[in-house]
């Protein structure tokens, strides 16, 4: 097999991806009990997971026609945290939802809107904040202390959108709320996944061969 | 979508292969400097696993025509082990090779002939022990403490056998030895996978619907 420079090549690069989860682990591991500490530096290896975009599978990056989808990268094996490749075709947004544990989105490909909203302290109408745009390589941070109620829409017409998202938990085992903005009404939902196959991240057998 | 016993249906019992990574994962970050720890405790685990055939996704059962297969089914995120399926058709061995880490082969399917071999200390022929059959549900270690050196073959001419393993390293990227068992003289190699995604062990939408 002829040699060739990860430049020249189309192969994910998946060592950048296997470098996330591993000081992943290492930060849940060590602060995983503060919440804020594990925003604060989860946000800056996230902002350098997404700052270059040579590295996502395209199997985790393709559209669904109708509905946007989540394909979930990896899991700690304890279920500590999840991390997710988020895809929305052009006019694809989420229900409005919560998570109950901290999540981190940052945006890979494109551009999304984000709409925040506060619940009433009583069931009634959803306060929503001004609608903020995400650009490639933002990144926005929720939780239950910091405000956990959003929705997040492509903000792109004409092509797809990709945010990749941690989140403190296995999202797509938890059980959650989608929210009626006019009456403030929960009703409970478990996302799931929308692949059955994880991308096998640690066949370095061509890396190892070309290394010295 | 009407609710079904796990036992009426066809779907891999996952969470039992969940389980097994969860207590590795442990075993591994409490006792990983202490191989013989490791491969007391491991064969438990491992014991644990193959005595129910009714976890492994049919994807990474099935023999190649021509060679064994080795398909990962989960690494550590640190590299500390991993957990392959070793798929064996009719006539299909294994050669001679060594594994520099620990390990541990349980027999899942079929039965095994192991062969182990001691190496001379000067290059030479190696040694053979005598043959040893592994039925369904036997587990043996290797290491370069306890002895290395071996090759396995399938036991039966007319099915597949497989069997799981479990390495102390990402077993798929290790640079390793095949040996000629007439001179002693090595071949450097690393192994790969045969496997470009991962089961989703994650996705427990629809236990966590069933669960009260
Ligand atoms: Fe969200
Ligand atoms: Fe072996
Ligand atoms: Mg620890």
């Amino acid at each position: 097999m002829p040699d060739s420079l990860s430049t020249e090549t189309a192969a994910p690069n998946l060592p950048r991806l296997r470098g996330f989860i591993a000081d992943l682990t290492r930060l849940v591991e060590r602060h995983g009990d503060d919440e804020a500490a594990v925003l604060d530096a989860g946000r800056g290896l996230l902002a350098g997971l997404i700052a270059v975009d040579d590295w996502l599978p395209d199997a985790y990056a393709r559209p669904d026609p109708v509905h946007y989808r989540q394909y979930l990268l990896h899991c700690d094996p304890y279920e500590r945290f999840s991390v997710v490749s988020f895809v929305w075709g052009p006019g694809q947004r989420t229900p409005i939802h919560d998570h109950t544990v901290w999540g981190l989105v940052g945006v890979l490909r494109g551009a999304e809107r984000s709409q925040r909203y506060d619940l009433q302290p009583q069931e009634g109408p959803l306060l929503a904040h001004p609608p903020e745009i995400l650009n490639t390589g933002s990144v926005e941070a929720v939780s239950p202390r910091i405000g956990d109620v959003h929705a997040i829409a492509n903000a792109l017409a004409d092509r797809p959108s990709i945010s990749i998202h941690v989140y403190g938990g296995n999202i797509g085992a938890i059980r959650r709320s989608m929210f009626d903005p006019l009456t403030g009404r929960r009703k409970p939902f478990i996302s799931g996944y929308a692949n059955a196959a994880l991308p096998n991240l640690w066949d370095r057998s061509q890396p190892v061969h070309h290394a010295a």
